[in-house]
Formats: C-alpha cells, structure tokens, sequence
C-alpha cells in the first residue's frame, strides 16, 4: 500500500541540511570536495573541515570528520524552529526511538535519532549565518555546486521507512515496485516542494547510497567531469553523466577517497500541490534509471557508506535491477 | 520597518500559479507563447487559451482571454486546501477587501479578491491534472519554460502592499529602499521556498509589470531569444539577457503582441531558513537591477499591464532609479 | 615511423564533405536522422535521401541510399577546384587505384577511389548551393548538428593509410602508438585546420567506424541524448557523453537504424602552424580514449559498417585497448 | 564592384596570431586580462606581458606593453613558411608599402608593414611551442577564451582595404553595402576557413575596433559577464551578450583598463568551399548586427584604439548605422 502523508505531522522539518561523514584522510577529503566538486570551505578545525554550496548562506551542509574508518555519521534535516526540536525529541521519546540531544558548533538546539530502519538522524532548527557566495563568480570551482539537496538510503525494509517518514510530515513524489504488485522497491520523499530530500531503495541497510548537490545547469555538470579528469580522479566517476527517468534528474556521481559517493545534479521539478499523483516505475523498467544509455554497475547499486555500529540487514524484497554487468553478460 | 512574517497565517498559499491575461488578438498572442516562448497549449475555447509550462501537471498557467483592451485580469495563487478558500473568503470579509468566490473550468474552488494596493488576485486550490511534459524532450519549443514562478506588480504603495502580504504569510527575501532611509521601493517576497513568488516595486499602480516563467538553463535562456529574432519578435525583447544582483535570476523580458511583459529566467536560490535575512539593497546601487551591463531602458521600468477598472495612482515615493536613457544623456 | 607531409601534394583536398551510406529501410533511417540526430533534410527521391546540417549551405553531407544490405559506399572528401578533380584522377591512375569518374546529382566533377587499404573514397570539387539555415533557429531539432567533420575507419595497417594520406597532403595532429614503440595504432589527420578530417584506427578493416557532425555546445549535445531516449533511441547511444583525450572531443555516439555510427560532438581545436607537434598518447593511456569515466563496450570498440564486395582483413598490429568488458571482468 | 579573391596570391597567409596592445598600466591589464578575460600569462618581462587561449600551443595571441599611451601597435597574422616572410618582403617592397624586418621574441622570422589604410599589421612565420592547456579544466578562469579569432579594424575606405587584402589572398565571406549600391560599408574576410580572420568597417581610421578569442559555449560566455561583474568590471561590458546576423557570432565586448575593446564570442560556421558566396547585408537591415535586442551605442560603434602616429582620415562614405541614442531618441 502507498503510505499517505501525515498532514498534521508531529514537528515541523523544511529540508534536507547537512550531511556529516567520517573520513580517513581530513586533509585528501577537503581537498576532493574543495578542488574536485567545487565546495566552498567555511571553516577547518583540527578534526573536522565544514564546506557549504555557492548559494549557501547556513555554516555548512557538509562536515567531514576525521575517524579511523569511513563512515557516514548523520543524515542531517532542519525543522523550523527550536520548539520543533522539543516536539521532536517527545515524538522519538513517544515512538521509543533511539535519540539525544547535543550540543554542536555553529548548530542550534540540535537532536540526533534513529529512524526505524536504522538509519542515523540529525535535525537541527538553525545554524551560524555567513556569506552567500552566489554572486562570487569569479571564485567559482569545478561544478560550483550551489546547495545540498537530497539524500538516498539503502534499507531492508523500503515500506516501512517511508510509512515512518510519511508519517512525519514526508510526501512521496515517486517510487519504485515490483511489477504487478505494490512492494515497494524505492520511495522518493519530499518535504521542500520539489522530488526529493529523502530516498530509501531496496537493498543491505542502512547505508547511505549518495548525498546530492544542485549544479547550475549541464555545463556546470560536465565541466565537473572535466576537472575531475584533470585532477586524476577520472576513475571515480561512478555514473554519469545521464538522466533519470525518476526526478529528470541529469546526473553525475563521484566517489571520493573513502569511496563515499555524491550525485551532482540539475533540472528536478516543483513538487507542491496536494492534487498532484505520485508518479510510479516498475521496478523492470530501466527507464527510471536512465532515460538512455546503459545502466549503472554493481559497483554503484551495491556500494554505499555503513552508519557507525549499525547492523545492516538483508533486504526482504528480493528484486534486482538490471546492472551493466548484466546487459553485458558478466557471469 | 521592515514587515515581519505572521507565522500563523489566516489561510495558507503554497506557490504562484497562474496568470489570466485579456488579448486583443487571441491567435496571435497564443501563437506568441507557443511558438517563440515555448509553453505548452493545454486546451483551446472560442475565447480563452490555457497553456502550461513543460513540468507543469496542472492544467494552466498562463490563460489568454480575447477582449477588446490589453489588460491583466488576475493574478493566480495556489492555497493549500479547499478549507484555506473557506479561510480566505472569510479573511476578505474581515478585512474589507473586494472579493467574490467564482466557479472557472479546469480549477476547484477560487476566490477573486483585490488586495490593498489594488492587485486583482485569484486563488485557487486546485486544479485538472493533465501529462507532466518535462521528459517529452523531442517537443520542447524555444526556451521550454518549466514552470510559472513569479509575478512583478507596480504600486503606488511598497509599504502597504508588503504589510499585507507578510501579514498573511509571504516573507520578505530581499528589498530596496531608498538610501539612508527604510522608505521601500522595492519588496520580493516569497512562500514556495526561493527567493520570490510576489514582487511590489514603486511607481504608478496597480500595473502588473511581468510574469516570470523559469528556463532550464543559460541555453535555454539565449535559444528563446534566437527563435525571438528568427520569428521577427526580436525587437520584443525588452531587456537581457542579463543578471539581477536581486533574486541571482539570469533574465529575458520579451513583449508579448499586447505588449504584456513575460520574463524568462534561471537560477535563484533557495530561501527556506527563519533565520535567513532579507537582503537589502539601496535604491542607488544599479548592482540591484544588473550585476553588469547597462541598465533598462524607461520602456521596461515604465510600462505595465493595468488591471480593468482599476485606478493607476501615482506612487507615494518619489524615487527614481537611473534608466538607459539617463545613462545615455537622453534628456 | 612517423610519415611526414607532402607539402606539394598533387591535388588540393579541403575538408571532409558527405558521407553514402547504404540502409535498408530508407523512410526508418531518414526519420532517424531528421528527428533524433536533428538532420535537415534537403531532398528526397525515390531511393535516396540528401540530409545536412544547420549551417551546411552544400546540398549534402549525408546521402542515404536505398539497398538490400547496411554498408559504408563511400567517404567523401572536397577538393579546392573542378581542375583537382584531373589531377586526382591522374595521380589514381599513375599510383594504381582503382578509380573511376562518375556523374551524380547536385555535385560537380566527381571520382571514386579506393584507397591503399581498401576505403572507398568519393571526391568532389563543388556541390548545389541551398539556404544556409544556421539562423532558422526556430527549426533546430535534437542536436541541431552544424556540419560535417571527420570520418573513422578501422583499418588492417594503419602504418599504409597514414603513409598514403599523408603523402596526398593530410597532416597528422594526434596518434596513438604501442607503448615504447613506434607502432601506429591510431592516426589522427586533418586538413581543413583543426584536429581530424580522417582518422585510421587499428582493427579488423576497412570499416567504416563512425562519421561525426559538430553540435553547438555541450546543452545540445545533452539535449540530442534526451531526445534520443524520448524517440525511443535511448538504448542506441552507443557511447558518452564523455570526453576523449585526443582531440579534446565532447562527444555522444549514437547507433542509426541498419548499427551505422554517427558521432556528435563539439570543441576539438584549430591545428594550423607548421610547427606544431603531433601529439602522441601510448595504446596502455586510457586518457586517449576518455579523460573520465569508464572505457567504451567492446561493441564500440568492434563493430563498424563494411564497404561493398571490399573484404575485411585482420589487423597487422595486435594490441586491444582495454574495453569496458575488461574493466568489469568479463570473460 | 565586389574584389575577388587572388587565388595565386604573393605569399600565404594562413590565419590571425596575435595583437600587440600597448598599455598605460601594465599589471592592471594583466590583471585584467587574465583575470577578467581568462587567459593564460605564457611571460611577464619587465615591460611586456605575454597571454594566450587554453588551447592555443603558440607563445602569445595577446601581447600588453608598457607605454605612455593607449595604442594598438599591430595585428599579427601567420604565413605559412620562413619563405611566406620573404616573400611578403619582396611584396612590400613592389607595392610601396612602408615595412620592416623585425626580432622579436618568441617569433621567427617577422616583417611589420602599413597596409594601403594605415593599418599596422605584423607577419610572422612562427613562435615558441609551450603547453597546450586546453585540458587544464581546473585552472580554466571566467570566459576561458580558447584561441585568438579575428580583428575588426575601422577605416576611411573599406573599398581600398578590401581590394588590397582580397587581392593577397583573403576572402569575403560577408558584406554590408549600402542599400540599393555596391558601396561597402563593412567586410568580413578570411582566410582559416570559417568567416573572419579580418574585418574593415567604415569610420574615422585606422583605428582597431576590437580583436577577439572564441570561447567554448555561451555558458562560458555568462560566466565572462557575471565575472566581470564581481570583479567591478561591469560597466566595462560594452555591448552584449547578442547575436549578429554577420557571422552568427554569439558576443560579448569588454573594454580594458584602457578602453581597448575585446571581443568574446561562440559559433561562427565554416566557409571552404569555393561556391560559397559571400552574403550580403544592406546596411538598413539592423539585423546585420543583432539578430535580436536593442542596436549598439554611439560608443560602440565610434570609440577604438589607434596606431602611433598614424593619422586618422574621416570615412570617404557617408552612412551611420542605427545606434542605441538614435532608438532612445537622443538629441
């Protein structure tokens, strides 16, 4: 059954914020999402380097944190205002979700959770203020990304993260499932009135799949393709670029040195009124993936970055997408 | 002072939505807006033409009315739900304004209210759902506008008319005021989440200036007005291309055959935080209306579409920014 | 070794000018053409259809005949004047070409070759003149491909096709060679002033690996990719959109209706001083081949369009690029 | 009457190298230049500054020197051979023309002469080989000017510089004459193979009206306006962005810290064949010079750099184009 959205939600979230990952190599890190991807740094400390899109005006929407080993930390959401926050810590006390409050740099009152898949939370209401470089052309970098957009998770269990996040405010714009039925393969989520801020699909979860930033337009895209050839990261461009059939997405992935992956993109669409559909793919039809070319490979459906101490779990939904290696007959 | 947001607004608008415009050749001008701007003809009456934008899946955006004067008949807002019509009829009471609940083709409940300031608003809650064209890639025409975004209004009074549209809901993204002085001229206030859904700018009013419709890129952008020319409206094009310090947009204002004025442009930004503050620009800082390149001319700051049977007032402010004309010595 | 220039060659060759090929459903392939590749067609007739691009003011650069088979009949290359035409003839004749002059619509003097591998070649001194249409832009479809540029052909020893164009006057701009040696894999010549006009690659020939039209910029190279997909050709862009170390190329290589090769793309560079250097890239860089992202599928690599009764040899040089079947793993 | 080409001209040319400006503050217009523009500094001595485009193999396109005044000091073309600059030589010597062997470095062999207009023009045969940058993606700067392109010089006698230049060789690719006459107002000529190398234009001369590189895409070209802007050279835009009907150029004019005009432009098209014949603009037909939008300026059209001690001559034809003043009605 297709979850509907709650219209009354317990606390208020607007939008997909900031992403915090565990890195291996601060230094390697900053330098492939500062020279390669064109993030603007906002601020370096010992152990964590805080980066921001051009039309960023909030602190940071990306934080890398120096750790042993890589791993995504939180998936970050902001809610409207620090009562939302309260509201939120009730709704995970009531829901018995893992949760806590803390106390970050550059954050307001700041609440992290567990979602019921596992997957791992941080909502926060506001956050330091500094430059909007939108208008600092001339400082421009590589694809000049101008502001996180969404995130996707790998999960066991897609109906029951988006019956969890619907419930809370989220509203599916698209989705994936398995021909003839309604398993759900893949749910796009949307609170920011365009496809997506919050993607589950099918598989070993949670990991989180990619985090994504907005691109001005295709030249932007590819000449972010083109600097990563110069600087020697040609070879991890793990997609791209292409246009999926699901969000009109015109895409470009990368991994970076931990292997965590980002989407570059442009050209989604306005996603408001309550009358409109969400729209379905079946799972067998490779269109939602790509509107031409050849699929992804393994490497990108099955590869993601691991939530610290979280288990990950086998998918109940057994349904495969056609990979590369399949269309090209790997054994 | 600067108006501040009521956070609890009477009834809730989502977005700008639609735009009825009275022709006085009706074949022309829908010729105009499928052939050299783009839009997508939706439906065809005896005496009105509905057309949309490619991702739009409601069923107008822009409605062309045959009549005897070129004028601007209303300007269209979606509300959330028909209950925030109920809400809206019952704040127009309240409040004195001119208001009448009318029953129109392809939409569900609508409110034709005149607001104080003298702009004839229409709101709406919802409409006929018809083919999201945004992937039928084969068809698209000149600059393939995506979606209506914005509308311009000049007025006698910025001040009045931004009181009451903060009071009920709209935010303030950024602003002009006369140097020295918090007298506005000029307000861009939004409730979809970027920068502008309804702009006031001083001068003889009410007078619709534009409506804007984005593209979805620079390409986009200069292919519209390569097919102006090739279709002999390249002397339409009322200004641009160029770049507005306010709002980031990279703009194109063409002229329809009435001489109504539609803008095409790409890339503003995001506007969602409450803690993000209105941008202010001084009246005298050309930057505001053009990061480079010459100003426009008096045709594009002084001409407007007015709505019927309402009176133009001369504005309250006497402010006047530097036009081409003052620029080139005209006198 | 490296063949170097005939600075006195025995006629004036100007720049690749069209290109025979047959196909077996003529309507399929022109619809093909015109609608996803973006082809004007300038005539028609009963078994032939004459296509250009938007700013080619000769009467072809595409000509599709009618046949029972798909095959490449002939290269076609321009020389300065009809008097050229007498002395290629005599120079075929001296050297021991076959050749023969033919007569054909809408091109003045006109010979057919074959050269020392087997290409079949179709020179020509002038052509009939039609509408430039480079400002119809209203009419621009898919692509919207400027002009011819270059042809690729596989070839059994590309050693003699380099040493044989050279010696006619063709100017080697890039090549490819087996590591530590001066083994020709791939040449790349030109004549008209920029990179390539006609390029030999290592393989299983003579084949007729792809002809290649100019698109204006990268948005129109992306675009032809989303029309592509929405005409129901998404599955035969056979490549890209990438970047090609040689040449610098941006490219998109789509498979037409009979598995004919076409190649659009755009910013290659201008190669014009006697004393610039022909670039060399060793077989084992895969940067010659793409500067990011993944190699192309064997398919690319391997299949290519034969010319009539011309039989297909083995390559001299034995040296495999790796494929992108190599890179995954397949067996 | 039209001039025809000498098809056995006295020595080759073979396309426009590189300008020779002289500058009042050196390191403000290397700044400019480099920052601004985007081209590469190949040298900086103490009293000269070398630049070039990023795909451009040869030392300089652009050479600033140090000097009292603002001048253009020479437009430098490159024949093909050692020989070519003989050849010219004994050219100069015949027709009368002043002229000079020069060295210089980082050129071979070098000849300055005055053109029968008073042009100064500088021939050189070679120039030092350095890094072709072209696939230097991350240090691309604002417009990323690929290659120098053309000059457009302003002359008493366009009849005069036309027949001269037509008779050594070049070639009209396009023409504005005034309406009903075969008096020329303008002419484009070539000799690289696409429309101009270049370009005489009625007015008070000799002066240089501008040179200009190609860019890449009209991205590029919004990204040069919107870097100008937050550099503080907005006000220096002096025409564009547009679209000329004459060569279909995409454009965009700066002006440098000494009002030297540069030209920034994308797409003119291919023009080898020798049936191709020149197309013709009545100097009415403002489309000639925009295909859309407003006309140029006065000092668009009236302002330009001249040559030391070389006398400007008013122009022998009388025949103003239509300039932004007029269409505003300035008196």
């Amino acid at each position: 059954m297709l979850p509907t959205t709650n219209p009354a939600p317990p606390f208020a979230i607007t939008r997909s914020s900031h992403v915090r990952m565990q890195v291996t190599d601060l230094e390697r890190s900053r330098d492939f999402y500062r020279d390669v991807i064109g993030l603007v740094v906002t601020e370096e400390t010992e152990d964590a380097v805080y980066l921001r899109g051009w039309e960023e005006v909030a602190h940071h929407s990306l934080i890398l944190e120096r750790g042993a080993e890589a791993k995504a930390l939180a998936i970050g959401l902001r809610v409207r205002t620090d009562e939302d926050i309260v509201k939120a810590e009730a709704f995970c006390k009531q829901a018995g979700l893992r949760h806590e409050r803390i106390e970050l740099d550059h954050q307001g009152p700041t609440l992290r959770f567990v979602d019921p898949v596992g997957t791992h939370m941080e909502l926060t209401s506001s956050m330091t203020l500094v430059e909007r470089k939108h208008q600092r052309f001339a400082e421009f970098v590589a694809g000049a990304p101008q502001r996180i957009d969404h995130y996707q998770v790998a999960t066991h269990d897609v109906q029951a993260a988006t019956d969890f996040w619907t419930s809370i405010g989220m509203r599916l714009a698209e989705y994936t499932a398995k021909d003839g039925t309604d398993e759900l393969w893949g749910t796009w989520m949307e609170v920011k009135g365009n496809t997506h801020d919050l993607v589950y699909t099918n598989g070993r979860g949670p990991r989180l799949h990619h985090f994504a930033y907005t691109v001005p337009d295709v030249s932007a895209l590819m000449h972010a393709a083109d600097v990563a050839g110069d600087l020697g990261f040609g070879d991890e461009i793990d997609r791209g670029p292409g246009r999926h059939g699901i969000s009109n997405a015109l895409f470009l992935y990368l991994r970076d040195p931990d292997q965590h992956r980002i989407e570059l993109f442009t050209t989604h669409y306005q996603f408001i009124d309550l009358e409109d559909e969400p729209m379905r793919w079946d799972l067998s039809n490779a269109k939602r993936s790509q509107l031409w070319g050849m699929p992804a490979t393994r490497r990108w459906f099955y590869e993601a970055s691991e939530f610290p101490d979280e288990p990950v779990l086998e998918p109940l939904l057994q349904a495969a997408p056609a990979t590369l290696e399949d269309v090209l007959g790997v054994h």
